[in-house]
């Protein structure tokens, strides 16, 4: 018997990427990543000394759905003590990564056949999620014309030409992979655009703290409607821990629980711990951010003499958008290549761009720096021997 | 501006129950939990151990979305000692708990509009997940004459009923709440009524390993085609890590892989890395098997003593599922009534079974000895002076 299967969503490849070095690894290769967006720093010392008395003191169980509520309260005093914005605990949910956000939000918001307006390029997983639930995503392509940043009139040029009227807006500042960030006018804008229309304003912040140029703003600062996401993963360094949070507009609180208690239970109760004590850790944080600057500096010295000119301004995330078009015509076997030869992983263009991305590739710069020299000059001699 | 908000999914009433016992904790009440499916028992010490050299070892990343290669293999080596089964180990995907296994495939099986058929009573997040999805949802009643097993002739029947037919089928055996046990003879002929017809079939074995009377089978023992759905939480008391498998058809593995890949990323590494080292914890797990079969002997004499007869066999699980219509036709304001008086917090049966859910209730008997003995004083004095 065989089933009629449908088809699968698309690779998120740099998760390829990943699987295939992982497979070098194991096979005692000196791989260096800079295909996922991963931190080289564990998570604080304060999380990890968290989780381990919490292992000490017995049984891990499920929470409540949206969080254990002293997270949700030190959540909320970060809203007031880094934006100095007032957020009630009871609208924070606490997630299993920006990933279970970004899907609870979809499932609540959306139904099926939906139109929902993200930038190209941008996260894969958007794309993917949408797609996997039924929803239309409507790509627009962003450029250096407004600083990589989504716009209103963007939006309504792109639905013009689809023939379609989003039902949602998903920007996300610093944004994945281009490093742009949106200004507070330009959120202001987007916001008070999709209140006009009755449209949902979804503003992933995950990579909120580390923005190196420019203002960093928070969508809650300008709108009591957004759903804001964020995690845990990426300025406090805890990827695999699985968690994070988002702030929700009062009337989505009861039904994002009602849906997070069937879908997810709860997030993991030993990283809900560890995050608690993660937020008081500025020090530390503060000193891994400093070594993303000095990677950034490196990266935007060397990666421009080496033929590779960025495509967009790393002014926040840990993420060069490199234009690879006078080495390859195809990122994605460039990539491939780049694997196996000199065992340095680099993510694809086309995770972030369906439509350009062969001509471009995505360097995270979260690793150490000593690994970023190493893989700077193993490209070189590469690039000298082709 | 109002944004118009689609209908949430219904609650999952027992994660609202262990809300308020939650807070009736916070605020220093002596609340004993038979709510919720969570073992007293902490996670197995090698696993506990296993996550503890971890965090000193540092980071915790992503990993390959489908899990770390070793515990795929010890997953594929389980089935291989407690079944006689042999599963490759690329069949196994690692997931967030068995919330992400549903998620996944019901994502990869079906399409909007789909229907699935399930049993009534059942588990709650079956349904409210597939509705979330947008898909048909078609509850199957079973009972004594079936030994509250589905079978091919009941889906036939509710199909005729409904006129509409079952894109799949998903089973639980033991199942929740009514604990009963699926024999080899009865998942062989819903696995081949489900090959004939290329309906999908779908076998979530978390309970096994807590059959106290009859046969465990697999699904995996009489299909190639079946999805299994397994987790960590129950037989391994691992409810809080967040983590548990599938075993898939070959044709799905891809497929689930790039929906994984989105949707989670990969689940928790340091919950992983535990649970590869709970698989070896047999004699510390047969031990509290030993307590749970304490408990059901406990809870087998008194509570028909205290007017609440079993309406199914307990043969596995660790669920009571009685008949509460001698003390009250709502159960949900009975459950209510019960934790604020006596503080002893117990499922009413609207979560399970939509339809006759006001006359039943679920007890779980996972946690203490003591706390449950506690708990059936506490009725028996309440019940003596309503």
């Amino acid at each position: 018997m065989t089933l009629t299967r449908k088809p699968s969503v698309e690779p998120f490849h740099a998760m390829d990427v990943l699987a295939e070095a992982t497979r070098l690894k194991a096979q005692g290769r000196d791989v260096i990543s800079m295909a996922v967006g991963q931190p080289a720093h564990p998570a604080p010392r304060a999380a990890r000394q968290a989780a381990a008395r919490a292992l000490e003191h017995g049984r891990l169980g499920y929470t409540d759905a949206l969080g254990i509520q002293s997270l949700k309260q030190a959540i909320a005093a970060r809203y007031a003590r880094s934006y100095g914005v007032d957020v009630d605990p009871s609208r924070v949910a606490v997630t299993t990564g920006s990933s279970a956000g970004f899907n609870l939000a979809f499932l609540q918001l959306f139904n099926p056949g939906d139109v929902v307006a993200i930038t190209r390029p941008g996260y894969p997983a958007y794309r993917n999620i949408l797609s996997a639930l039924g929803l239309k995503v409507l790509e627009i392509p962003v450029g250096p014309e407004t600083g990589h940043a989504l716009t209103p009139e963007a939006i309504e040029r792109a639905e013009a030409e689809a023939g379609d009227r989003a039902a949602g807006v998903l920007i996300a500042s610093p944004a994945n992979p281009t490093g742009a960030v949106h200004s507070r006018d330009a959120i202001a804008r987007l916001d008070a655009w999709c209140a006009d229309r009755s449209v949902a304003f979804i503003s992933d912040e995950i990579y909120h703290g580390l923005t190196w140029s420019g203002e960093e703003t928070t969508a809650l600062s300008v709108s009591d409607n957004a759903v804001i996401i964020n995690s845990f993963s990426k300025y406090f360094c805890m990827t695999g821990w699985r968690i994070g949070w988002m702030i929700l507009p009062e009337d989505l609180i009861r039904p994002v629980e009602c849906l997070a208690q069937s879908l997810y239970i709860s997030a993991p109760e030993l990283s809900q711990i560890a995050a608690e004590a993660a937020l008081s850790a500025t020090e530390e944080m503060d000193a891994v951010c400093r070594g993303y600057q000095r990677n950034r500096a490196l990266l935007g010295k060397r990666l421009p003499e080496l033929g590779l000119p960025f495509a967009a301004p790393m002014d926040g995330a840990f993420y060069a958008w490199v234009d690879v078009s006078a080495h390859t015509n195809d990122s994605m076997a460039f990539a491939r290549q780049m694997l196996a030869e000199i065992h340095v992983a680099a993510t694809p263009g086309r995770d972030f761009d369906p439509v350009d991305g062969a001509r471009f590739m995505r360097f995270s710069y979260a690793g150490s720096h000593d690994e970023m020299e190493t893989a700077l000059d193993r490209i070189e001699t590469w690039f000298a021997k082709r």
